[in-house]
């Protein structure tokens, strides 16, 4: 169940934050605040099934989901409170990890990167965590630019969903 | 094995974090780029025995682990390459994850709250990611303010491991 709409939406917002963040660095002047993440609505679908396109998609761009965490069941049980469904998905593409460990040693800190899946009126949105984004308070060019790599393959996995 | 100059150091660079980081916002021209973690060395001690304080040290000030990263272990695995210990525990504070989450919906792309251990030269440095730093990109004054009492509370733990 392909979105068209969605998918031009996607590689518009993609091709956007692409131009914008050509200086990720806080002190530029010229530096432009942006999303912190790579958002994709569908629809009408189910939450199980985007689920599975995620995975597969992530899976096809090299990413492992190495940690999953079923949001609205953790709330239920230990807040006793309802939510819509939220699923956190830790992605991880093993190359791109240990390189950016060589060069950051203690940026897992911020890994893996999250995929999440929430369930919003009219369907469901898939969120990927911008690594640029969330990586700009670490001052090392070096990082930066395997982030921005990351960001071009996380948009990637998502647009193709 | 409590170790009495971490001790302190830990609580020097806490004082001096939360001084810093009075104005998180990086457009803000007295802004000053800190750490982007909260550490603490523990010399001469073993992995698996600070892995063991860091949980206690989590649960007691209201942090369960949901999720669990071998990184050696996925590195040999994925990789074939050899590195030292290291470790990634994703704590979450169900409570304050919840009113984040009510305040900006898509800030599970930056949960849980990565806990760190790393086998180093000497012993083992366990990191906590600072909050308010990864999510200085996101434009949300009130989740800025969760963010600080998570990274305090964050820090607190630290200081008890």
């Amino acid at each position: 169940m392909q979105n068209e709409s969605s998918d031009m939406a996607a590689q518009g917002q993609f091709e956007l934050r692409l131009a914008k963040s050509a200086s990720p660095n806080p002190k530029n002047k010229d530096f432009i605040s942006v999303s912190y993440t790579i958002n994709r609505m569908f629809n009408g679908a189910t939450f199980d099934g985007i689920d599975a396109r995620a995975r597969k998609a992530l899976a096809d761009h090299g990413f492992g989901v190495l940690t999953e965490i079923d949001v609205k069941a953790t709330m239920k049980k230990k807040l006793d409170v309802e939510m819509p469904a939220y699923r956190i998905l830790g992605a991880c593409n093993p190359k791109m990890a240990h390189q950016a460990i060589g060069i950051e040693p203690r940026v897992g800190a911020m890994l893996p990167c999250n995929v999440i899946l929430r369930e919003v009126e009219g369907g469901v949105e898939v969120s990927a965590i911008d690594p640029v984004a969330s990586m700009q308070a670490i001052d090392n060019p070096d990082l930066h630019a395997v982030a921005a790599q990351v960001r071009d393959l996380l948009a990637k996995a998502i647009a193709a969903i």
